[in-house]
């Protein structure tokens, strides 16, 4: 383990989250609400941390990052990146409770929009713009994720991702990287800027709530900063316009991109884009259907159905209406749809539809090798057939999935709190990075009546599913630490 | 598909349904409760349609029964032995409405014993021995199962189970099966006889109580002539032998055989029963220590604890307390332990305690591979490295397992009497065979509530899960009715 390299990176980490607090500095003293000094204190404290770090520890030259020791890296990164980013919310009194501001940190980060704050009348808003900021850097982190520092993971379903493939060995990715990184967040930034236009024409929101709702679902976070979340502004013209960016965002970028180059042909090729607006539009369907008794008619409950479809498969969590009281079958599909998540190389959360088209492939094929037990039989997606050991590692990540929110949900049990269905679908929408739960976490509660330790638990779910699970897990395996 | 050998099998199956009939209704004649010809005319049904199909459609001779063929008698075997015993239950008028009559014959064949009755008093003891006798015989065809009938399906796990192993055609198994069969079937009847022994004296039982819930911890089904379960006796020393019996039952009967044959030395080199024990102990004194507050002490919340760990594990579904009135903590333990059941080769149901070891460590593999690409990893169990083909069907079992359990959540969802936490773990519990759940359907409940759709998929979740999903879902499969 090359702990020099790993102390330079992380110390670069921390000087560029220092820097990432800078526009939320900028906006504190636009309005003048008093929250400078809780963003300018840790700026300084991550400056101070952050650059000797970078500069005294150097690596050794040519060194070199292996796969271990990128894992490790981007594991505590993360978890880095959390704790300092939670104190500006200590710092201005929005969340005293630092294990609190913690998870809400890592909320922000991991783009899940799980809150404990009660309350959003008259918070500083340069904390609220860090809020939803965290988000932003986020949506983008995982971008960098997808395509750099995780090579082995992305490596391994790259081709399901038809995305600018890494190589096999980091070393070799990193010329390439650039190039891809670049175009990726160039349609990121674009798309979010193009949303937050068009949320104040014509949404007629004012700039501030625009920004705050467009690195949301950029980041398909979810963080608002009014209670009703995006219900407070009763639009139509608001809802359609964050509905039709969620989907978007739950989409491939590496297709978005091949969208805007005119590269239609492989668009619709893609077997994940078909799975992916078919599961959308037929829940959609259905929701709205059930739900139509509620609203007076079909059409008003298709723009509730259609924005609440949104934002459970994209995992944004954003709301405008109260899902929880809506019937139970309408409850059921949407927790399932959270597992269900979007496309992979997206920014949003879950197992991911891919992932489940081949899972829905694996159970298929079981089921007839039941009566055909010596015919060979081929997983096919994309019209090629998918090779057994990436169907091993999709069926893993599934089981170390159904591990970790059982395990998890177990263990916030603990606190005795809440019952069973408000435990379960918390472990469940912090995991799949979603934000709202059912019960008591459901879109008219929030997380703050979980304790310190349960609060912990549901902060290390949410790096696992946003980290897709391995390189924080890894962090607990003991072979990890061993010399070599 | 060879339809005459199929019909031939299913009418003598059809004869056995009506020798079957045969004690519960001499226990009716014993008794006199009047529901004698509920039972005679069910068994006069199923000979004039057994007689001829198993007589005038003869199979040509020389043929043989192929996978496919031999999956398809299994699945129609099961659900014809349900549609036609649920006729006592319909003709005496303990359950007048068909589908729920199918559901208690389901719930009773499958060794779940999930109920759809709702008071227990006054009931034709005669139908109630009935109840209670298709749990004897789905134990027993379970094993029947296991050893004879689903050649591929057993010859897979086979090694892991360490039964007399099958071999790999059906055709070879057949000389075998005869003395493997015999030895099993006397350990279950040995056993189910001492616990009907030991719970008439020193239990305090008379013997019609003692003889049904023998049957139902034997087949591990958990039908009680109680409204309070086992619970009715309030006796400790009753709770103490179905505690053991229970615990017995959920074991691999190939290892009983050992032990009773005195080779304790693969006893204890089961990983499997070491799992299994291991996990039960622990979940004991931990769900003990929880309740000791309520029961004054921890020697009387032990009493409840190993008991409703038991029940549960071993997927038996009796019970001495509302366990849903437990901590949270406590409920949610319980329903993962209804996911992880008892050992393969059991009478119990669930995943299987086999199967969730190898969960475990295909998932720890997973992470060692995050960081360690390049070694190769293989997954050992009982000292023997598993082949890679058994660890995907292992994983297929898990994927087709949850998804099951989410269509099925969602699907009685869709009659909206009931919460999520009901929905839920109806469908957990009945694919795992337990037969209590949580909130409406928990052990101070019923599944009465659910509509005859409800029933259906309910029923069909039993029926998936005691037969370990293929076979049942084979039949959905239109390959299998393909001719060839």
């Amino acid at each position: 383990m090359n702990k020099k390299l790993i102390i330079h990176l992380l110390g670069a980490i921390l000087l560029i989250e220092a820097l990432a607090m800078a526009p939320s500095l900028a906006i504190s003293l636009l309005y003048g609400d008093g929250d400078w000094l809780a963003l300018l204190l840790p700026m300084g404290i991550l400056t101070l941390l952050g650059t000797p770090a970078w500069l005294m520890v150097r690596p050794e030259a040519g060194s070199n990052l292996r796969a271990r020791e990128g894992f490790v890296t981007v594991a505590l990164a993360w978890i880095l990146l959390s704790l300092f980013g939670a104190l500006p919310f200590v710092f201005s009194g929005v969340i005293p409770d630092y294990v609190g501001a913690v998870f809400e940190a890592v909320s922000g980060f991991t783009t899940t929009g799980a809150t404990v704050l009660e309350s959003f009348e008259g918070l500083p808003r340069g904390i609220m713009f860090w809020r939803s900021f965290t988000h932003w850097i986020g949506g983008m982190g995982v971008l960098v994720l997808t395509l750099a520092l995780l090579p082995k993971m992305t490596g391994r379903t790259s081709h399901l991702m038809r995305a600018e493939s890494p190589g096999p060995s980091f070393s070799k990715i990193l010329p390439k990287l650039g190039d891809s990184a670049k175009i990726l967040y160039l349609i990121y930034g674009a798309l979010t800027l193009l949303e937050f236009v068009l949320l104040m024409v014509p949404g007629g929101m004012n700039a501030y709530d625009a920004a705050i709702h467009a690195m949301g679902t950029a980041g398909t976070g979810g963080f608002s900063n009014y209670g009703l979340s995006v219900g407070a502004f009763d639009s139509a013209t608001v809802d359609i316009i964050i509905t039709v960016f969620m989907v978007i965002f739950g989409m491939n970028f590496a297709l978005l991109f091949r969208m805007l180059v005119g590269d239609w042909k492989s668009v619709w090729k893609s077997e994940e884009l078909r799975w992916y607006l078919s599961i959308y539009l037929l829940s959609t369907l259905f929701i709205s259907g059930m739900i139509a008794p509620r609203y007076g008619g079909f059409w008003t409950a298709l723009r509730y159905g259609s924005f609440q479809t949104a934002t459970i498969m994209s995992t944004t969590g954003y709301a405008t209406a109260n899902f929880d009281l809506w019937p139970q079958a309408v409850r059921m599909l949407l927790v399932i749809l959270m597992f269900v998540g979007s496309c992979a190389g997206s920014t949003a959360g879950g197992i991911k539809v891919v992932r489940v088209a081949l899972l829905c492939k694996i159970g298929r094929r079981e089921i007839r090798r039941t009566f055909q037990p010596r015919k060979m039989q081929v997983v096919r997606f994309e019209g090629k057939g998918v090779e057994e050991s990436m169907l091993m590692q999709v069926s893993s990540f599934l089981i170390v999935y159904v591990l970790l929110v059982m395990v998890g949900a177990f263990l916030i049990s603990l606190q005795g709190a809440y019952d069973f269905t408000t435990n379960l679908t918390a472990a469940i929408t912090v995991i799949c990075n979603v934000g709202p739960g059912l019960g008591a976490v459901g879109p008219a509660g929030n997380f703050a009546g979980y304790n310190g330790f349960s609060k912990m638990v549901l902060s290390l779910l949410m790096l696992c599913g946003r980290l897709e699970l391995f390189p924080i897990l890894a962090l607990f395996h003991p072979a990890i630490w061993k010399k070599g």
